[in-house]
């Protein structure tokens, strides 16, 4: 039920304000040593401490004041590795890591106890659990999705050797298409306590031919299944999509450039172009407007500060979920 | 691989020119009488033999000459049960299912055996396995679907009485949302030897708050799995999806009808309230003005003849595996 | 529930007296000629139809007519290749395969309708699906390891390929170890009404090192969970097992045959050297004497020919599951 | 890989020389207050710190200074636990434990950088990984037991409630099989620096009629494999297995004890009875008389301290191992 992927599989657990969160990964080779900056830069990523991936995202530099939740800046994310690595190489057996959760005024969160957040998974979690850590979320977090990036590093790292790579980056913040006015724009939003959805378009390369299966275990299946576990992801497509519902079929298969509308997959197997699809985030429900008029007069509301557009903080864990997604397949064909 | 959901399982086999394609169905419970008729009525449904379901379908009616390939009208699809079943009666142990494959004319295919189609998956499979059933695409045709269609009937059978109903159907043809005129935009399209794409948009009713979840095995994780699994679907979403990218947080939260942008899913796990998503089909390859642009002048060349929207037909398809991916919830969690 | 194996997996269904027995083989390559041959006459082994593989089983050759049931030589055990295979070639498709159930005189069963026989799976069958079927035991029935060994034939050619041979054969029949006095043990047995149980011993050479993982999914683990699953055995030991309880580490590490000792197995893995098991199979408790004393006067009581020995038809059903066992592994490793 | 269970699954992780040992439990319900006292107690009996369980365990009290290592006695095995519990009550989210590895004197493990020691698994795993951790073993440590006994006392307690019991006991050490010799005769194994080994047997009461499948998943395939994953476990027999092999079927179903002939266990079936199995365990290898033979006059040989029988600190991990079995199929049906 937490565990992802099954050659290459990890095991997420962890709640946002408990002692650690963390993760086991099985059936990663030994004999690897374990690039430890990147695993670093990659978690810097996802915090918002650095924004240098992407033309798009330098654009987006200047926006870390205004865009990116400032709590993000004082995470340590510090990771312990606790077995299956020794002077950072791998030993081919289970390699589990922790990053211990710091203080992180979870006396912000006290409200909640009794308050079911609207667009939150507040409610449905009491109602299958009976139970919920009410601090920051417990699982629903973000913050997990830092322990899918440490182990998406690693992923990623073996794809690279095998001349693999991932690239993720933002194309469209609310309606705009154009980065060069995402920055304004989203300035807009967070001035006036309110949040906007994006859209982060994705493209693996040098993926052989291949990988996938016909039927269920079509590659864009996995694919799917991977994205839409990242909290905030409403949809996902590739290659034509929903993008070019308009067109004809002649228009499609003999006028575009049909890697553009393959995605890289025909029958569910990698046809050895560049895979490339889309997912769509919604706007946080976490944002000042929302949460003021909902819980308007409950006693003691305090509202953390969350980020304007959480689809620039995916990036990296988009790329995380590509990375376990293909080596999965990866490590199963070898 | 070829097998789909863990506790109320399919495992699906054959080709679409081979002896027979099937199914085995294993974690069916014992002592249910298999509703024969509606197993019936759903693969007539998939063959296009009746398009009676939705005020949409049924706009659809006349345009069964027009945009419903009459290939599917002679198919007798045929269940045979054998094992798992006595006097139509569950056992509560693996039922396996065949329908014959009869004559469909596969000398139409003679010429493929050294052609490689378009936005065809013949490349990639005699890549993956080094041999191929060129006739009609083998594995990789929607005949496939059949089967999935006879399980997805079973499953849908026992949601029924326990209060869940599923019901899919075409909102879209190319760029065209207004029902009324699909039936003339359809018949052009077929008439040009076009093809053309659509979305489908599901709902599920009367599923419990509880399934699935909260970090890999989202419920909208799993749908996305099963659905990108029909032949010529790209794209997947739920909820306010891709459609309501312009809006804001606020706009969403505190305007909109909060089960459309929900869609009936929170924090991975359902909330009670009817479950909504989509899939978009891609217009198929296999239109005559495609075909014969790409493969003009090789020798043998026949056109089959094909749908023209298949959207259409991937409706019930749409349908079945949403049965399957609820039925493998709901048979774990009783 | 009813699939064994996950690279190189085998779905079976079918009840003895249904329409057919049989299954379904998943991840099989493609491109393999499968040699009909050797599935026809593992099915016949199983079936006592000949007894021609080893020299111990050449001693049986005469008690065909007294410790084998005559029912076995009636059944013609025809396979049906559903999927997967074109002109007798794989095709890295699903294969699915029958055998049709004949006319098994059914009617010897009828009073078994409101009885449940001791030492069998009756009353377990009723309780847990609350409908049987009770014709000669339905899935328990022994008939169902013919698709068993349909598949480990095929297992067993793709591992001859590869230079991995295996081989069982009886070592005790009761107390008795002295092949020469089998026949006449088992002969008196048999005209007693009588059954007696047996041992099988299996060697599977040529399985390079490395196979097995170390912690659950031990070699032996899988071995034994592969072997436990075939009807009537009650025992699996590697090596050492049970055997040689009487001895000290010192005798038994520094006296001993090492391949003897070790089974062929160290942590959990292959080391290169001839991988050897046991199994014991119980006295079946349908033997006349028994029967006749447990249901004595009940009404329309017939009692079916049953094997005096098990065991001895357990040796193919034996080599069979070894086979998909270690496919399974080979399959994961290429 | 290093996972056992779907339901209630565990994976365990950690090296014996590394930073930590431990484990992930997933699918463990929310809101159970974890008793921290059982987990305690059978981490004590593992280690040897106590052998107070039952009559035949009492008699070895005294043999504490003989047959136990005395290292086991210095282990503090305090456990950690970073997940899933707020205030020693379950969240029903994933519970990740460590226990962390103190000096455990490794040195005297630097002899075996370059050896293969005989019956170990230093050679198989050298040959898969490439590489290992030559101190004190690795994962192939009966260290890693440990995280199975806290993993186990979990299940247990969960299977308590419920009214299912389960006990372990030695029955036989060597071929001595009266417990009142076995104190002088480890001791006299001990003192002559050598190894014996033993069998364990193993009663499960409570169980419903109806836990099991039919055809593989056999109540008896699952608990063999669990089983012979433990260290040193050479052979598995359930009901009458290797024991009553001299005895017809007649004599076995009309005048023997029918519980102890079916090991509670009908057609892979729990029958509702008490469900019984026995274990073999091999005389370690790493005893002193078979090292200083085999490695003499290898440079900085040292020969660690061992126990004679390890049969009798196996106890708890056979129990352990049959609780998450149980567990597992339990949480399934629920």
């Amino acid at each position: 039920m937490n565990t992802f992927g099954e050659h290459f599989s990890f095991t997420s657990f962890g709640e946002s304000h408990g002692r650690a969160i963390g993760g086991v990964l099985d059936g990663v080779p030994a004999g690897i040593q374990i690039d430890m900056k990147l695993i670093r830069q990659e978690l810097d990523r996802r915090a918002g401490r650095t924004l240098i991936d992407t033309d798009n995202d330098s654009a987006l530099k200047k926006s870390k004041d205004n865009g990116i939740s400032p709590r993000a800046m004082r995470e340590a994310d510090e990771v312990e590795w606790l077995s299956g690595v020794i002077d950072g190489m791998t030993l081919g057996t289970p390699i589990a890591f922790i990053i211990r959760n710091h203080d992180a005024r979870s006396e912000d969160y006290d409200w909640l106890k009794n308050t079911y957040r609207i667009g939150h998974a507040d409610r449905t979690y009491q109602e299958k659990y009976g139970i919920r850590d009410h601090r920051g979320g417990g699982r629903a977090s973000a913050r997990e999705t830092a322990s899918r990036v440490v182990a998406g590093a690693l992923a990623r790292q073996l794809l690279n050797a095998k001349g693999i790579t991932i690239h993720a980056e933002v194309v469209q913040v609310g309606a705009e298409t154009n980065p060069e006015k995402w920055d304004t724009y989203i300035a807009e939003v967070r001035a006036n306590g309110d949040s906007i959805g994006g859209i982060v378009r994705c493209s693996i390369t040098g993926v052989p031919m291949g990988i996938g299966e016909p039927i269920f275990d079509k590659l864009q299946s996995h694919l799917a299944f991977a994205m839409m576990s990242i909290n905030g992801c409403k949809g996902f497509d590739y290659g034509s999509g929903f993008e070019h519902i308009e067109k004809t079929g002649s228009e499609m298969y003999l006028t575009d450039n049909q890697q553009l509308i393959s995605g890289g997959i025909a029958g569910g197997i990698s046809d050895g172009t560049p895979i490339t699809f889309r997912c769509v985030f919604k706007p946080t429900a976490s944002n000042r407007k929302t949460l003021e008029a909902v819980h308007e007069g409950e006693e003691g509301l305090k509202v953390g500060r969350h980020d304007a557009c959480i689809a620039l903080r995916a990036v990296p864990v988009v790329e995380a979920m590509a990375a376990l997604t293909i080596i999965d397949w990866i490590e199963n064909n070898q």
